[in-house]
């Protein structure tokens, strides 16, 4: 495996309702001599995908407790509440901090909800990165996610589109040549806490390329709803 | 911020008891003419650490549930059991399947234990790098971690030194000028995430470079047992 490239895309400018994301990045990622390449991923907040798509709702600025209402309604399931934090299962089965809903980086009286089908919105980008813009490229929808048992939040994917989401090793062997037992690998959460780090919550850089991903792991098949959340069977915290 | 290097460290060689791991990485990544700079973050999977300090048990090749005791006498408490896997909180505070036990990457007949104190580690390898091969490198020891409500597992660190394990974004504004809400980044399981795709699981590429990072994140306070490990009165899920 070669080295891997972590690129902010600087300079994408403001978006909005109906924002064409797509050429945004594109255009921003040609701007600062970093073009979009066949093989790339592309991870991009889930600000700017539920901006662009309108997933908005009006909360009342002069009230802190305004969007409970709203976090309720988003969810399918609350696990724990604590003060004003909820923890819910949204209606895609993610498991995060008040249904996602976020007031940061969005106009006063208003706040961002999910997307309403992240793969979907993933599935758009990449067909537009093609379709458009001539580049053959994943697109990873990412959101910032706390979690149990460990402080601090990290980046996941919500959405995918290109890339296989869960790597399965099953059948390979490791370098003694015995048969893996860890045998399936989260990459799209890992491509997602990697562009993290170069994305930033203050500074408003609203993707990032993922240069140098092994092609075997690029696919049409699959996404984060599918693939990555976990049907309430298989999980033992349910 | 520029962007992040991803830099596998290959021809690392054999890891045995007493392995002086820092110089086998350091002369490896010499060797692949990508040798270590002030400033890298070296990232170092938990299962050398572990063979270099001798963090091993005697298990029964022929019984695959030889190693259940261990798991037990490794744990703090246990959270989970589902036939053979076992969810537990290990001594460090780790909530994770098995105790961190692995039979994987290691000779017949042995199984890796997690190190004593994986942030001791991860000193250590610190003050060899900078004492013994002059260079001032971060450290983050890794291991492979599942995940309740989604699928796949991620890297995550166990231990680091030289980085600050939690970004404290409090009183920094978002692109509005509004305070964040989201306050505290765990930017060294993000590193041990975005580390994990250039290592591999079959590959035995047992360390990485993540090279780029933030200066002002290197601090020689902290670490992960401290910082990242939630208190229990402070876990929602305990």
């Amino acid at each position: 495996m070669s080295r891997l490239e972590i690129i902010p895309v600087h300079g994408v400018g403001e978006v909005e309702r109906r924002s064409d994301v797509a050429a945004m990045i594109a255009e921003a990622a040609a701007a600062q001599d970093t073009p979009l390449r066949d093989g790339d991923a592309v991870v991009v907040t889930q600000k700017v995908v539920s901006k662009a798509e309108g997933a908005m709702v009006q909360v009342d600025p002069a009230d802190p407790l305004s969007h409970k209402p709203v976090v309720e309604a988003e969810s399918r399931r609350i696990l724990r509440r604590r003060g004003e934090l909820i923890i819910s299962e949204t209606r895609h089965g993610f498991v995060c901090a008040n249904a996602g809903i976020d007031l940061s980086n969005v106009d006063r009286g208003w706040a961002a909800l999910l997307p309403d089908d992240p793969d979907r919105s993933a599935r758009r980008l990449r067909d537009q990165f093609r379709g458009r813009h001539g580049v053959n490229v994943a697109v990873v929808v990412s959101d910032t996610f706390g979690r149990p048992w460990r402080r601090g939040v990290t980046d996941v994917a919500i959405g995918s589109a290109g890339l296989v989401p869960v790597l399965d090793l099953r059948g390979t062997t490791d370098a003694y040549g015995r048969e893996l037992m860890v045998t399936e690998v989260c990459v799209v959460d890992e491509v997602a806490a990697a562009a993290e780090l170069v994305m930033g919550k203050a500074l408003g850089v609203p993707a990032a390329i993922v240069r140098g991903l092994d092609p075997a792991w690029f696919s049409d098949r699959g996404g984060v709803l599918t693939d990555v959340v976990r049907a309430p069977a298989d999980d033992l915290f349910r």
